[in-house]
């Protein structure tokens, strides 16, 4: 938005020393809000639950890699457990990127997977899957202590404003701690560092409280046939578009990309139906697809995601809605929950 | 999000004729609610709005043209004229894209302008210029006549439930024509084409009724130096990721892409801070800007929108919220704006 180097000016001018300045120094942006975060508000993220997704390099020879945080429990657990398997067994190595739909979704798999104008193989499917039940796209609401965690007056509050982010510091944190509203469920809200939505408050109170993960920007699902069918984990994709929130409870998401999503966001977009590709030398190789848990220390990346129950979360949440660093006039007054991204640190090995 | 062609097959299957299925046929998808509506609800864009970028050709030798929709007053008309002038001064013509930041912008200008660290020299700008104003990145409410168009019991439903698309298609229409509840406004509807934001029914009643227009996924604004500085129209951006909605009102939106945003989307993304390029040979030449009318009748494309007063776009938009093609288990409920965009088709001269 800014002009290209113009704005980097403006910045170095706005860095000198002035006496309006000292006066009134310029509001934090929600990054240095993150930069500024102590460290006991950061999590660590195990080892075990994050995926090194190695592309074939790009055309000029440099590396690719992707790198996917798996949801924790209470959430789609059956499919996380069969994608570990999928990446133990060695069963994603040599799969392709297949599909890149503009605003939409990257997709990988196995190209020859119930593909009948294949001329390969399809890959023999690993021992040890665990069947999935689309019933599993919930979780239910006490699960992750839903009802306690709000309280009426916050939910009140937040359904009769119509936004949920209010410009007084105070109260803006604890709505968006407890919960945003949401065009597309009663409630989203953030838990143990994830975008979730919830029924929870609906009128039709004889639907018991359930709480899911959301399709924001760069969050992983699964692909999968007609219902009943919900996918084995095999067959991936992330979002790369606007969120795509009407596919929320219609599958299962399995986590989110922490690193690289630009080696599939900016992949040549299909020209077939639903963006695959037609011509398969546009497919990318997935070359390995490894547990962080798995390989040796010294390649080993480590993660850590801002604790959203945290002080610092609350603040950066508050000025993702109402920015007032300096290249802005007006702050918004409030945000949809997939514009305020968890904020996500690597700490080691690159 | 299906599986390659497996969905392919499935849906083959699903056309095929069965007992079950001329019981009960599937609703149709958006897309097909789109291709049923009749050609009175088409809306033909004057070629006068409508700008042709063509990029230098991909590494494969393949052409890349961009089409851009200019806004229609009351919108950004100073800006709007500017570009014109830009275009047909051949200003625009050997400008490159110099910054392409994942999930955000992809943005295009004089590469030299006002860079302290450039080789080369900055384009003089072309004569018959306006002068821009930061207030006008909104226009008065009663230009789009926003009072008379909100009923108050459509708008207290609204803001009562929460969600603003009903799962009744009869309320639904209603209530998409009229207006969305927003996270980023009082209210978000549609009128003449575009997607737009209002102040209109706020709390601060002082404050004088307004409209404006929103940062969706395609949409085109006008890079800026520091308030109040509004730019001139000679560097441009497009939003290539999830709606970053925080810049509605802090920017001059002036058109959206209408095709080939995926010659933008695509590209590699800049290494440099936000997302500049920090390597000069990675920005993509830009080598003519051309408005639609000045080109010869071969060369002219045509397209038309979906008029967004009509029954067809009230019918398409309550579906996107409320999917219920073989696909889809759960229907959201409810849709934000973003992800409702507006059916644009072309109509002529590839």
């Amino acid at each position: 938005m800014t002009r290209p180097l113009i704005s980097l000016a403006a910045l170095l001018a706005l860095a000198a020393p002035s006496f309006a300045q000292e006066a009134a120094p310029a509001p934090p942006s929600p990054a240095e809000i993150v930069d500024q975060a102590p460290e006991d508000e950061w999590v660590a993220i195990p080892p075990e639950d994050l995926l090194v997704m190695t592309l074939a390099p790009a055309a000029d020879g440099s590396e690719r890699k992707v790198v996917i945080q798996l949801m924790p429990a209470p959430f789609s657990q059956d499919w996380v457990a069969n994608i570990r398997t999928f990446a133990r067994a060695g069963w994603f190595d040599d799969i392709t990127v297949n599909r890149v739909q503009d605003n939409y979704v990257a997709q990988w798999g196995d190209a020859n997977y119930d593909n009948p104008e294949s001329t390969g193989e399809a890959k023999a499917l690993p021992d040890g899957l665990i069947a999935t039940d689309e019933r599993n796209y919930t979780a239910p609401g006490e699960a992750i202590g839903l009802s306690t965690l709000l309280a009426d007056s916050t939910r009140d509050l937040a359904l009769k404003t119509g936004h949920v982010l209010s410009t007084s510091d105070e109260t803006a944190g604890v709505i968006i701690a407890n919960g945003l509203v949401d065009s597309y469920a009663q409630l989203s809200l953030f838990d143990r560092g994830w975008p979730l939505a919830s029924n929870i408050g609906a009128d039709d109170e004889s639907e018991p409280a359930a709480v899911w993960p959301i399709h924001c920007y760069g969050m992983v699902g699964v692909g999968r046939n007609m219902s009943p069918d919900a996918g084995t984990g095999a067959e991936l994709y992330t979002v790369i578009g606007h969120a795509p929130r009407h596919l929320d409870r219609n599958i299962a998401l399995v986590g989110r990309v922490v690193e690289g999503i630009e080696h599939l966001s900016s992949l040549p977009r299909g020209k077939g139906q639903l963006g695959f590709y037609e011509d398969e030398a546009m497919r990318t190789p997935i070359l390995t697809v490894r547990v962080a848990a798995d390989l040796p220390a010294s390649e080993r990346p480590s993660f850590e995601y801002l604790a959203t129950d945290g002080a610092s979360f609350a603040r950066y949440a508050e000025a993702r809605a109402n920015r007032r660093d300096p290249f802005f006039i007006v702050p918004a007054g409030g945000a949809d929950i997939c514009n305020i991204p968890v904020p996500v640190r690597r700490t080691g090995s690159q």
